[in-house]
């Protein structure tokens, strides 16, 4: 990685964290630059505005994880097992990113609606799903269930989860947390969405 | 309701759009008492202090939500009939009060945690959802499920749906919107609760 790819990096990192930390009007072009030691010019040299960074910012994560999401909706096996893979890498990605959802959240209070460059993130993510879905039911695996309600449930739980589900041993709410928590979760999530999807809940 | 009632209400509902929107550190005592009409004594004769009148934001926000969720627990019927009831209770309510998650995660971006005002909520919601799973297990209608999780599935997707989802049609990620999107999720989340709790679906 050269010199200038490396700051590009350091400043799409440092404005994700800062963004996510107190929303697009809440943070200035010279706190990023500072948190990501670059010079106050290099946002616009590399963006050509905070506004551009902050979109690059979304393109980023939503890529990232839009190919996750991809991969593991095209790995070998049974529709129900890519399925729980698709949820493992949701969980994934919000346990070690997550500043993710807070970035969505700033532009749903600041604005009223997410933000546009999520669009094309949530179009591959219902993709990986439907494709999942067709394949199931092309082996009589899955039964005609609307991707678009199942693509919802991983994700509302698994940000959700990262949000706040998280933080419930630690308010007490869950009585011991023995670090299988988030374990457990994950594993509700995928066993919801096996029986929702699965021919054989309806006729075993 | 006499004018002291009055004020106090106003205070905490003005209170409750502007720390939804700001946060607590980014709202002043002046800018709540001006948006309700009150003098700017009025927050520490109230509560004492702005600190206590955003506790009391939460702890009226929880009251409500949580009185709510008891009542659908104790109707007559079926487990998943009250348990739909209990879905419906959330949607409703969220989408009634859309800022109400968005006060909690401006405490999760502010403090890393979400607020301790928040834990007599979920653990009354917890019971609620407790109590109807218990009571569907002694007349053998529902099978043995962690009531923790399923009220943790019921109100991660009303309120991710509340944040984010209901704007699917809006930026065009769901084709059409004739108004009947928000209903099927709603029946979607009550027909996966179902299938999960239900004893036939296993034996059926």
């Amino acid at each position: 990685m050269n010199h200038q790819t490396d700051t590009r990096t350091r400043l799409i990192t440092e404005a994700r964290n800062l963004f996510a930390k107190n929303g697009f009007s809440g943070v200035g072009v010279r706190e990023i630059t500072r948190a990501a030691h670059a010079n106050l010019g290099a946002v616009t040299y590399h963006f050509g505005s905070k506004r551009a960074l902050y979109d690059a910012v979304f393109v980023s994560m939503g890529d990232d994880i839009a190919t996750r999401l991809e991969t593991a909706a095209a790995a070998p096996g049974s529709a129900v097992s890519r399925l729980k893979a698709i949820v493992h890498t949701l969980f994934s990605f919000f346990r070690e990113a997550p500043e993710a959802p807070l970035l969505i959240l700033h532009e749903v209070a600041a604005t009223g609606a997410p933000p546009p460059a999520l669009v094309p993130l949530i179009r591959r993510n219902l993709q990986a799903v439907e494709r999942v879905l067709r394949e199931g039911r092309a082996h009589n695996e899955v039964r005609e269930v609307d991707p678009m309600m199942v693509a919802f449930s991983m994700i509302s739980q698994a940000v959700w989860f990262a949000l706040v589900g998280r933080f419930l041993p630690a308010i007490g709410v869950v009585p011991t947390d023995d670090g299988s928590f988030a374990a457990r979760v994950e594993a509700h999530v995928v066993e919801a969405i096996r029986r929702s999807v699965h021919r054989e809940a309806d006729t075993p």
